[in-house]
């Protein structure tokens, strides 16, 4: 669908026992209608209601059950009783049903049927990417993940950004950065892919944004690079100081994303994640209650969005600046100058000239704008202005 | 006079219609006796009272006019109602009077007489330098400007002090740096001088001092340079926090003098400007009340001096101590050691051996002062004491 | 005594006379008992009980003197009346007693008796070092002086960890470290051996600890190096940190001991002192009350060995770990990860990947410590486990 969608996805199968690094790809997990039924006929969980109903990776089983041995296969949260939690089991064959705490609680005596219509056979781990090219052959690499789109913020909000991150990077007319949009499994899908592209990624990729809870309209988050002092770190910080100056920055420990893999020790690409409410942190996280209706929004999507779209037009957009005279220009002969001295100049004035004291081809539109407090399109804008008059000739901002 | 007081400034005319960088030496004005007189014969504006009565560069005119035509030539201060403000007209023609807000409402309908004797006419641009040299060609700028000294703060003080400055440099019998002195109109002034020095200032001057607003007895201020980390702004902080422990230091966005043009970006001089009441900051600033009766005095002019001078003797007198024995050395045979131990020695003690652990050669005296928390004259003393017993040699340090 | 302790001290004999460094071996000192007799012909003073009654390198003298003129020889502390000062006269002749305060008060008029029996001839200092080697002949110096052990915290605890350092340092299997142990007279002792071995400490030393007031149990103090950013320092903050939230840490100024010469410019060995009370700040110092009843417990030294040997860990045990897998590791397959997913993972997890997202190579098991707020020890463990796994390779932390 998403390739469809933005014309055009590469997409890869590495195939089960396939060694990837460190890791080795499991077998493939296949659910079909999977149902549990009560004592009296009822269905108690049906998984083509909600698939979060069955434990992820549940084994094939055919049988019955009395309750009290039903209930080591159930998983149920007490503190959120009307949520069905999201559960998996990886590497360990074992089966369950996940299902709202109230109902469990209301279950009568008797025997359970248990339908659990699944398979645990080879096939093969799947992801795809695109790239989009530019001027240069450095590469922002924006990494996604596909592995539990069932829920809103965390993890359909991501794709869904991602997706329309693509139609308008395609959409601009020129890129300075060539971008690589990753669409894989959480963890073992990332470490798949560096695996297959490790010495194209240490090679060109010059920085990193992980796509993850982008829905709701709560508030806006960032989880920094490992040593938070990168030049990523200070334009997610600006464009989200911008958007919402109370925005949540957490430490390096509470990661929990792909930036475990791209920026691990031996890759070490810096990789920022700009989020709304942040996996872990929001009580609906990891449960049904985590969807459309309930958490994410278009208008918290839309939040999403710009904060991504913002942090790009910094990329792109950031320029040295280098003064091409010396001394003041003279600012009244073009038209930029109120020709009546004597008073403290205009404020616009002021801003033209402040701006332009920094332009040394060393301090950029950004850095210019934290010195002087401005946001980075003001500072732009001002740039622009001077370029035009032939005041500064500017040099493109790019990532190490 | 200046020339005349100091013994020799070389004064330099470059003729209106040169192109100076950016700028082009605008036409010159000569001011003669201009008069507004009223209905009633009375003189309301004399140019040769007060020479701010006249807006700066108008254009001749003689004529009569009602008071209401008049009125958009006249130039006041509502809320400075006894003030004659300062205004200038650059780079467009027109004419006008300056008065105070008390006489302007007190002007009687009728027909008003003006005579406006000037001239707007090719001439030629002044400034004038002094170079004295010392040991090293490497160079202090010292800058000062001569554009409107008919105000005492800003801008008679400046001129007063370096000529004072030029006297105590030519005084001593050694100096470190060559000093390089420049009178100046403010802005196309100094940028003349850079377009006509441009090279020799690049490969000289390594820091430079801009004399502006030394005349009151208010407060001391501080304009650093661009970043406010070079050597000059450490010296500066230094004398200012012990004459004054509550100077205000002003961001580099307050700046508006000649820091503008030796800053700027493409010669970058770190220039620093150590003030007592800054420009735009002070209720008479541009106006008749900035002078010698109701602002400046000696004891301030006296303040100026002296916190200029001590950075100089900072910038001449600050050493690397390096230690040439190794292990304290044995003070008591230097009669510097009280004989009776047992007890914590003297203070004075203290302060020699606390100096003389950091003379390793890289650390210089005043940089001693501020790991101490002691004044630089002081550690100077000790340095002088220890290299006097051979226990350390010294280089001096001079700005990169 | 130390020597045959421990088994075997080089002992060095330096004649009266030598010139080292700045300074010149004064004659010796030799005390026998010596007494000072009331008119009654009771004992005030005498040495036998404590040889802290005779100021240290008094000259012989037998006489009989009036109270009066007696006075003008004695010492007492009335701020502390029941304390027998520690008092030396160097490098001027004299001689005198030492007693309490509340005695001295008690005199009769009369005639006392003085028999000093001492000599000031030409002798030798005496030092001693022991070197203990290591894999490296990077040598870590410990000094601890051994001038006037009368006194328990100021100065026995020092040479007594040092005693038990060395047969610590002896009983381990290997040693990263070549360690020099010197015991001297502080001063003129730590003078002559830099003297004596200035090349070598030079070449081969790269940091340096001072044994000093180990051994009362009020609190734990830190003497920095001169610029407090030493790794040294940074060691000595972790255990101190770990041992006793509320330590003091000393500037530089308040230093007073071997660091003055090891320290000093021109050799600028990295010293620290960990200690317990600080000489100077605490009231029994350099008096008959710094003893074994009074202030020095057996919990007293334990502690001070124990931050001293805590110190000796780090420096021994320090590691840059490296990732030897790409991406996280999979930490099911190696019984270290819980298989049942969908919640966070458990805190030991946590720990464990936190360690590793570090391990790059040039950030040691210390550095990691900080970043997560968590102990070297703890630290050091995780990362043998992750060594034991393969997951990471280890090379050691060596002072540069």
């Amino acid at each position: 669908m998403i390739s469809e969608d933005i014309g055009g996805l590469t997409i890869y199968e590495v195939p089960s026992g396939t060694v990837v690094g460190d890791w080795v790809i499991p077998n493939e997990w296949t659910l079909r209608r999977s149902t549990l039924t009560d004592p009296n006929g009822k269905v108690i969980c049906d998984s083509d209601i909600n698939n979060l109903h069955v434990v992820n990776y549940s084994e094939p089983f055919d049988g019955q059950l009395e309750l009290k041995e039903l209930q080591q296969h159930l998983h149920s949260l007490p503190d959120s009783p009307g949520a069905v939690p999201y559960v998996t089991s990886y590497y360990e064959r074992r089966w369950g049903f996940c299902l709202a705490h109230q109902v469990r609680e209301r279950l009568v005596e008797g025997v359970y049927t248990v339908r659990m219509d699944t398979d645990l056979q080879p096939g093969s781990l799947s992801y795809g990417d695109v790239v989009i090219p530019g001027d240069s052959k450095k590469e922002i690499l924006i990494s996604t993940y596909v592995c539990h789109p069932s829920m809103a913020n965390n993890e359909l909000s991501g794709p869904v950004i991602a997706t329309n991150l693509i139609k308008y990077l395609k959409s601009l007319s020129s890129r300075r950065y060539t971008y690589r949009i990753v669409f894989a499994p959480e963890t073992i899908g990332a470490i798949t892919y560096i695996h297959n592209h490790f010495e194209h990624l240490r090679q060109y990729v010059a920085g990193a944004l992980n796509l993850t809870c982008l829905g709701d309209d709560r508030n806006y988050s960032l989880l920094p690079t490992r040593d938070g002092k990168h030049r990523l770190d200070m334009i997610a910080r600006h464009v989200l100081k911008h958007l919402c100056k109370d925005y949540v920055e957490y430490p390096w420990t509470s990661r929990g994303s792909d930036e475990r893999q791209f920026s691990s020790p031996g890759l070490d690409i810096p990789m920022i994640s700009i989020m709304r409410s942040k996996y872990w942190e929001y009580p609906e996280y990891h449960t049904s209650l985590d969807n459309l209706e309930n958490l994410v929004t278009p208008a918290g999507l839309q939040g999403g969005f710009e904060a991504i779209q913002r942090t790009l037009c910094i990329l792109e957009g950031d320029v040295f600046p280098r003064a091409t005279v010396v001394g003041e220009p003279m600012l009244s002969r073009r038209g930029l100058y109120s020709t009546l001295g004597g008073s403290r100049f205009s404020a616009n004035t002021n801003v033209l000239l402040d701006v332009w004291s920094y332009c040394d081809g060393t301090t950029s539109a950004l850095d210019i704008a934290h010195r002087l407090s401005l946001r980075f399109d003001e500072v732009l804008e001002v740039v622009m202005v001077l370029q035009n008059s032939d005041l500064v000739s500017i040099t493109p901002v790019l990532l190490n």
